[in-house]
């Protein structure tokens, strides 16, 4: 029986983690923690009974106690109670699907604690990778990534020696705007942003891919993941999304993992690894498949993935800045403050201003993004 | 250091398996073993110096014998020639790159003295692989595949639990002939055939690709080398054969192999297995590379291939007798003595006047090959 405690357990991977666990017998929930959706954390404590529920918000805590007065769930809230998650004796893995650095402290408690994690915070790595890898090494942790580009890097790791990887082609779908010039993306509207081609997802996901500063949050992230130079990562543009991911090595093979794009698939590899898990998705079909076409990056038009390799290039606490600005900048864009192109725009402007620390402690991580976001809000009012 | 034999040295694997050796210090060959090519073993025997060096043709035997007597190589011919090969005390890893059943033999003797054996005999397996892979586990040997299918197969396997394997996907440039009708194949002359899309490969082979009995040999082989059912295995064309072969599990991930047309990829890998070592061969571009597309094959015009499903099915002396008539109906298509399409039709009388016998021993088999070549001598004349 594996336990596992899920962050984020009402978001998109959150509730698919939790299909998951309903079709496996040998998965147990032991704790869930969500932001306020109080409504669907009691249906889940219901179903799945945990030993502890946290609600980030404290008056959705409230709520929610009054709700699952009569379950005998351990009701806690904000970073106490993620916290006690994080180190709880009876759970095996920590499924960290919560958005923003709220995951930094969670995850570093659970590594001290021997947790194998399920990554599907992206902040975590970008920002505080420098911290996280080395701690997990030294715990003996393994970091699991679960969305789907690590997910497949990692499966084309499988077996291999890691040191004859020559290069981590990271492919990316390209957005809804792929093709589009800096003159069309300036008109568009929070409606075209939130069209994906091959994924349904979040809202912020959704407008990270059409600026591609998801891609380049992943490049970041994998940068740490897989212990690579930044110069080993390419950004291969993959419009069908059938290749989830690619690595070449020193003999000039590439492996790739391929799949329908369905985040359940990376889930179950992370909850699983090593195993493999008979699941009943739908199937490549190779026959239907029209063609795979490959593209380089516009990287002039989407300067948002551009930014994401400085970012990286100079290190320390700029990935924080870069993360930070983009998120506020999402925000205004989707409250319709802002035009798709002050996006990018924000975020340079925000990573020119800042003077950055090499090597950050959690402290000085939150300091920078507090600091981002005072920025952003003298930028735009 | 690895000491490696070859058998079958002055061909298309023997040579590129010694260019291989040429740039890499730590591999020793110890043995080499032809057909007739004296001149150039006389090369390779004074530039790697084997301590054994065996001809096929006991002509070849002698003349070879005069032209390195200054050396201190011992000579040999024939099967006894190969049979000491296999056994020699000093080897690690047979590289068994010799066309036809002569393969057989050496083999199951290099698996009974531990060797490691590199296979590019499709042969061997084909007709013997109930004695062969049973052997291999019982010894604890590996048998690693030198085509690039197989070893994109095997690759895709690493490090992965093979009872969660659901399906091979095999697969195919298509051949020279790909989207052509029966009626257009009737006229196929040598030539034609002889011109390979992708790869630059031997006459026979290139003529079995055209025909698609090569990708039948392949899925026969696959089914042994990698323990599958039959149903198991799919073939799909890929016209472009960058993927070299890929691999479906239970979750519904599928891994592949990528690379460009270059033989040396398998070779080394097969070479320096688990590791890879650092090769100056092309890379593959994906931003070169116009569209990747995929196709059912057609069953009905390239009968070749159907028959392999055919011939394993029926099993045991069966596959023998397929690839027993295609190799003598592709000599006399080469001789310019049968048309194209009755290359599939002596495969297709062969098989309908055999009858199989079940677990066939070596002998059987031999002589299941001895009686085919016999029928096809007495229908063609």
């Amino acid at each position: 029986m594996k336990k596992i405690a899920i962050l984020g357990s009402t978001g998109s991977i959150g509730t698919q983690t939790l299909e998951i666990v309903r079709s496996n017998e040998d998965l147990q929930v032991v704790a869930l923690a969500a932001g306020s959706n109080v409504e669907l954390m009691e249906k889940q404590i219901r179903e799945f009974s945990p030993s502890i529920a946290v609600m980030w918000s404290e008056t959705a805590c409230e709520e929610l106690k009054i709700r699952v007065a009569d379950t005998p769930v351990k009701v806690l809230s904000g970073m106490e109670g993620l916290l006690q998650i994080a180190v709880m004796e009876e759970s095996d893995v920590l499924v960290t699907a919560i958005v923003g650095m709220i995951g930094i402290r969670p995850t570093i408690a659970a590594i001290e604690n021997g947790k194998t994690i399920a990554l599907a915070n992206k902040e975590t790595l970008v920002t505080a990778g420098h911290i996280i890898m080395p701690l997990a090494a030294e715990h003996h942790v393994d970091i699991l990534p679960v969305d789907s580009e690590h997910s497949a890097i990692f499966q084309s790791m499988n077996g291999e020696n890691k040191k004859r990887v020559s290069k981590i082609l990271l492919t990316a779908s390209g957005g809804p705007f792929r093709g589009k010039t800096k003159e069309q993306l300036n008109d568009m509207k929070v409606e075209d942003a939130l069209k994906h081609p091959n994924w349904a997802m979040g809202r912020k996901i959704t407008i990270d891919s059409s600026t591609m500063v998801n891609k380049g949050l992943e490049v970041i992230e994998a940068k740490w993941l897989f212990g690579a130079e930044l110069s080993q990562i390419e950004v291969v543009v993959h419009p069908q999304s059938i290749i989830h991911s690619m690595v070449e090595y020193a003999d000039g093979a590439v492996m790739a993992q391929l799949g329908t794009p369905d985040m359940k698939l990376p889930i179950a590899y992370a909850l699983f690894y090593p195993d493999r898990r008979p699941m009943d998705g739908k199937r490549v079909n190779f026959f239907d498949l029209k063609q795979l076409t490959f593209e380089k990056p516009d990287l002039e038009t989407f300067q948002g993935l551009k930014l994401a390799f400085d970012a990286a290039n100079r290190g320390g606490s700029m990935p924080t800045v870069y993360n930070a600005a983009n998120e506020k900048a999402v925000s205004l864009f989707l409250d319709r403050k802002i035009g798709f192109m002050q996006i990018p725009e924000l975020i340079a402007a925000s990573m020119e201003q800042h003077k950055p620390i090499e090597n950050p402690k959690v402290e000085e991580i939150l300091q920078a993004e507090a600091e981002t976001y005072e920025f952003i809000k003298q930028v735009v009012n």
